[in-house]
C-alpha cells in the first residue's frame, strides 16, 4: 500500500509506475515516474546524472536489471512511511509539467499484425485478390518507417500534401485521405550485438516497454506510391506517441495465449510454452466520441515474435529502437483502428453520434486513443493516450 | 596549387577534400580531410571541441557557411607555405588510421532511381507484367531502411538467415541469394524544419557531401516478404558506405542534366533550370574482378528530386540522414549494377574472367564498389570505395 491518495481508479497505481521525460517552469528536462496524477522526480530522489537528461535512453541502456531495480526502489519509496518526507519533496502534479518524446527514437519499425486489419485492407486496397498475401500467416509483415518524424501526443497534425491521383492524374495537393490508426508501440531499451538474434523467449530481455501509438495516414499518397517498395509519404509524415512508457514488468497480469493459427510457426517464431499475447483494451476517439474499441488480444503476432522475427537476419537493436504493432482492429465494426476500414475505403461515412459524420478527418477533428489493461487485485493498468489535432496543410 | 607532392592522378587533390573520421595508436577518434593518401587531422589544425568527436554530426549540423568555411581554410592550409609547418605536423598517413562511420545515421532512406534497374527487377520478379510500376515515372519510389545497421566499408557481411520459400515451402536458413548493390548516397547536413518543404533547387542547403553505397541484399528473404509492404529483412542485415564523404562542392563540374523524360514533371520535381543529374563513374569488383561499371549519370530521377520528394509531405530533415540513390545500373549488361539483373536472377551465371563463375555472393568472397566523377582542369575526384567480405552464416 503507498501512503500516496490515489484517485479512485486511476490506473496509474503502484503496478504501473511508468516512465517519462518531463520538467516543470522550473526545472530542465527530466525523468519522471508517473504515479496518480503526481510525477516523481527521478533527478531530484537519486540525484544521478543519468535521471537529468532529456530522454530516457541513457538510463535504458543499462538493462532489465537496472529497471527492475529502480521498479523496486520507486516502489519503496511511495509504500515505506520513512520516505515519505522526502519523495512528497519530489512529487509534482501533472498538471504543472510538461512532457516530451521520452525517447531517442533510434529505429522505428511499423509492423501489419492484425488479421482482421489485414484483410480489411486487402480487400479495399486490392478488391477481387485474395485478401491475405501468401506470406501473411508466415511471418509478421513489416517495414521501416521514419525515426524522426515520431512525436509526443499532442504534437499537431499538419495536414499533409503529396503526390496522389486525381481522376486517374497525379496531383500535388493537401491530401484528402487523412487516417488515424490505433496501434500499441514497443520500445527496446537494450541493445544486441549485430548478427545476432532475438529468440522468442526473451522479449523482456530488450523490451522494456510500451506505449499508444497513433500511426497517421495519407491514405491517397499511400495507395499512388506504395507499389512496389511499401509505404513512405503517406506514413512519414508524423507518428504519435503517448508519453508515458508503461514497464513491460506492469503487463504480467495482461499475458495472454495468441490467437489460434492455422500454419504451423517455423521454431524462430514459436514461443507456445510462453504466450505474449496481451489482453490490452484500446478506445478510439473523434472530437470526443467513442468510434472504436479495437482489443489487443485479437493480434495474431505478438510483440515476442515481432521482435525475434526483425532480428532474424542479424540486424542488431539499438537503446530507443520503436516498434509498433500496426493498427490493432478485431471482428466487429466497432472493433476496426482506422478510418479506413471503419469507412470502408470511405464509402460509408461513420456516424459520430453528435449529429456529425466522417469518412476522412477533417481540419480542427482531434483524436484520442487510450489503452488499458488488466492489473493486480482485479485493478486496471492505464497506458495513457496520444492523442493529435488537425491543422490545414501549409 | 599545394606544397604537398601528391600521387599522380590521386583522386584526392585540393579540388576534392572529402571530409572523415579517423583515430591513430596514440589519439582518440576526431575529424580528419583526405588529401592524397594523407589524412589532416582538423582537431589538431583548429583545436576546436566540435571536431574531436566521433561522428561529423556535430560539424555538420551548422550548415553550409560552415562546410565552405572549412573547405576555403583547408585549401588556404595545404597551399600558403606559411601554414606548411603546422600542417605537417597534423598530416597522418592514410595507412596509419582507422576509420569508422563518419556520421550518426538519423534516418536511412533508400530510393529506386534507375529506370533501367527498375525494369530489369520488374522483368525477374513480375514476369509477364508491365517492367514499371503506374506511379514509377511520376514520383521517385523510395522506402525507409535501417538506419542502426548502416556500417563502414571493410565491415564483414555475415551471411543472413531468414525466412524464405523453398520449394514453395517457407523455411528458415540462411540466404542462398546474397546480392550487392552499388549504390550513391548522399549526407544531409542541414537540418529542415517540421512541416515545411525542400525545394527542388534547394540541394545544396541540405546535403554536404555523397559517398559510395553497397546496399547488400538477399533476394530470397526479400521475394518472399516484400509484397504488400516493402523490403525489409532482405535489406536490413547491412548497408555498407565508404568512409570519405565527398563534398557536394567537390562535384561542380559532374553535373549534368538527367535524362529525357517521356511524362511531365509535376512543379515540385522539376528543376529544369539547374541540373541535378551527376556524372560519375561506378565500377563493382567481385574478389578482384571488375564485373560492372554503372554510370550515375543515367539516373532518371536526381539527388535534388529525391530530397524534395522526401519531404513533400512535411517531413523533416535531420543532420545524419543519408540516403541512396537505389541501385546504378545503366542499359547495357556491363553497367548492371547487382547481381539480380547481372545474372539475370540466378539463371545466366557471371563469367569472373578468372576461371570463376557466380550467380550469387559465396562466402569468402569480396566485393567493392569505387566511383569516381570528373574534378576541376581535366582531373578527376574520387570518391573512394566500399568493400566487404562475405563470412558463413552463423
Amino acid at each position: 500500500m503507498t501512503w500516496l491518495e490515489l484517485p479512485e481508479g486511476t490506473g496509474f497505481g503502484l503496478d504501473n509506475l511508468p516512465l517519462g521525460v518531463f520538467r516543470t517552469a522550473s526545472t530542465r528536462f527530466r525523468h519522471g515516474v508517473r504515479i496518480g496524477d503526481l510525477v516523481l522526480d527521478l533527478a531530484g530522489m537519486t540525484e544521478l546524472p543519468v535521471h537529468e537528461t532529456q530522454v530516457l535512453n541513457p538510463f535504458l541502456v543499462a538493462g532489465p536489471g537496472a529497471w527492475r531495480s529502480l521498479r523496486e526502489q520507486v516502489t519503496e519509496w511511495l509504500t515505506d512511511e520513512r520516505y515519505r518526507a522526502r519523495a512528497e519533496r519530489h512529487l509534482v502534479p501533472l498538471a504543472d509539467v510538461e512532457v516530451r518524446l521520452p525517447i531517442d527514437v533510434a529505429d522505428y519499425v511499423d509492423f501489419y499484425s492484425s488479421r482482421h486489419h489485414a484483410e480489411n485492407v486487402g480487400r479495399i486496397f486490392r478488391p477481387g485478390g485474395e485478401a491475405l498475401t501468401p506470406n501473411w500467416r508466415h511471418l509478421p509483415i513489416g517495414y521501416h518507417g521514419r525515426a524522426g518524424t515520431v512525436h509526443v501526443s499532442g504534437t499537431p497534425v499538419v495536414r499533409p500534401c503529396g503526390q496522389r491521383l486525381e481522376g486517374g492524374v497525379p496531383t500535388f495537393g493537401p491530401t484528402q485521405r487523412l487516417d488515424l490508426e490505433a496501434e500499441v508501440g514497443f520500445v527496446v531499451g537494450a541493445p544486441s550485438e549485430p548478427g545476432t538474434r532475438v529468440p522468442v523467449d526473451a522479449l523482456a530481455d530488450h523490451v522494456v516497454g510500451v506505449c499508444v501509438v497513433n500511426d497517421w495516414s495519407a491514405r491517397d499518397l499511400q495507395a499512388w506510391e506504395y507499389v512496389p517498395l511499401g509505404p513512405f509519404l503517406g506514413k512519414s509524415f508524423l507518428t504519435s506517441v503517448s508519453p508515458w512508457v508503461v514497464p513491460l514488468a506492469a503487463l504480467e497480469h495482461a499475458r495472454v495465449p495468441a490467437p489460434e493459427r492455422d500454419v504451423p510457426l517455423l521454431p524462430y517464431l514459436d514461443h507456445a510454452g510462453a504466450p505474449w499475447g496481451l489482453d490490452l483494451s484500446l478506445e478510439v476517439r473523434i472530437n470526443g466520441s467513442p468510434v472504436s474499441r479495437p482489443q489487443f488480444r485479437d493480434m495474431h503476432w505478438t510483440p515476442a515474435q515481432q521482435l525475434a522475427h526483425l532480428t532474424s537476419n542479424g540486424a542488431s537493436l539499438r537503446t530507443g529502437d520503436l516498434y509498433a504493432s500496426g493498427t490493432v482492429s478485431g471482428p466487429s465494426r466497432d472493433q476496426r483502428g482506422c478510418l479506413l476500414e471503419l469507412t470502408w475505403g470511405g464509402t460509408e461515412p461513420l456516424d459520430l453520434g453528435n449529429g456529425t459524420t466522417r469518412t476522412w478527418l477533417e481540419d480542427g477533428d482531434e483524436v484520442t486513443i487510450t489503452a488499458s489493461a488488466p492489473g493486480a487485485d482485479g485493478g486496471r493498468i492505464s497506458l495513457g493516450e496520444v492523442t493529435g489535432r488537425v491543422l490545414p496543410a501549409r
